[in-house]
């Protein structure tokens, strides 16, 4: 047994975070439906950074200033917002080589408290095997903090998270701790065979069935897509 | 499909419980490592009530009146205190018919905050088959509050939550409509064959196990060996 193994552990909601935070060197943020899936999307079309806001005032003052800006509030593009947070707006021509702005329910949110952290990057299904294999390299005490929906647990982070820590934990490198990262990593192992079949009963997934998404829900769900790693550089994320 | 199924969910920290209070007309409070389980011991060996305080300071007034009152605090008995949770503790001949007052790191801390609910009933491994067939019989909207470990997500408590959950749904008069308690049914189903090795990765079973309270450990985690079901009636629990 290593005894120098690095921790790989799992916060499920950003009202967790305090509990976690100031012990990991670098923070992964995941939101699967959909912010940090349309962020790595935004990457692997060539966007240039994408700045994140918690808020929708502070998205307003952006736009103010010339930015594209996206605004995405219960699954819905907010009023007044050119696009949300479904990966296939970012997928559009005019997109590359621009700054755009974005707020989001969850996603952003939690990349805003997770600020602080040392390194800070985004993950989704969509980079898995790119960020995992980027993770072990760094070989970091590294959390995963998972977006949730409005403050509660959800199982799509989650199961993304369970992911990355258990191929971390396979390289021998890293060791869990916590429960929530056990319970990730059991979560994980019974998705992975059918991920869309084992979310269909995702509250998440359902809200988004609701609202006509599917295309957007399959998208986000299907890893591997892309190998850009966002990363926040002093307040903005830039493909590392 | 019966469409006035009532819900079966599961929160899985106190802190959490501020986003589901008020709609539920019976929160289960579970600890099994344990103070839940404690409780459910103390009432099989005939105590007559407890009364759970959230603080040691509440204890201490207790004992000038004269109560016998157990305090716990990261596992270990409070200086000054005769007991803690150790269901053990409460088999002696003399705590039958008495009444005695308890302050727990979680449990009694998840039992504070229900307490403004409709019903609020003791839940554990212990008394699982008979607190399952009644609150099938009672047919109402349910909540499995887990008490965690210092405001964190525990397994042991959310896998007796996905129990009594599983138990419920299989009736078909109850759903689940939250991720955690998805998640919750999911721990729950790849742990039953064998509880105890499932949790043997657990923080808190570990935590345990260092301070030599294994015993406790495995009577905790071995289902059904009492029938009583501690419920909470003017801040006092009694068995129902």
């Amino acid at each position: 047994m290593n005894d120098n193994r690095k921790h790989i552990e799992v916060c499920f909601t950003p009202g967790e975070y305090e509990y976690f935070k100031g012990e990991y060197d670098i923070v992964v943020v995941i939101d699967v439906l959909r912010a940090t899936s349309a962020i790595c999307a935004a990457f692997d079309n060539g966007v240039n950074s994408i700045i994140p806001v918690a808020t929708v005032e502070e998205a307003k003052e952006y736009q103010a200033k010339g930015f594209l800006v996206g605004a995405e509030r219960k699954g819905q593009i907010v009023d007044g917002f050119d696009f949300g947070n479904s990966p296939y707006s970012y997928m559009k021509e005019e997109f590359r080589g621009q700054d755009i702005v974005l707020s989001t329910t969850n996603g952003t949110k939690a990349l805003s408290i997770a600020s602080n952290a040392p390194t800070v990057v985004v993950g989704s299904l969509l980079n898995l095997d790119a960020l995992c294999q980027w993770l072990e390299e760094q070989e970091k005490n590294t959390l995963c903090l998972c977006s949730g929906w409005q403050d509660k647990f959800n199982l799509e982070d989650t199961v993304c998270a369970g992911a990355i820590s258990e191929y971390l934990i396979s390289t021998g490198k890293f060791t869990s701790d916590e429960d929530s990262s056990i319970a990730a990593k059991y979560l994980y192992l019974s998705a992975w065979v059918n991920p869309i079949g084992y979310l269909k009963s995702s509250s998440h997934r359902r809200r988004l069935k609701n609202l006509n998404l599917n295309e957007d829900i399959k998208y986000c769900l299907t890893p591997n897509q892309t190998d850009v790693i966002p990363i926040l550089r002093d307040g903005k994320l830039v493909k590392l």
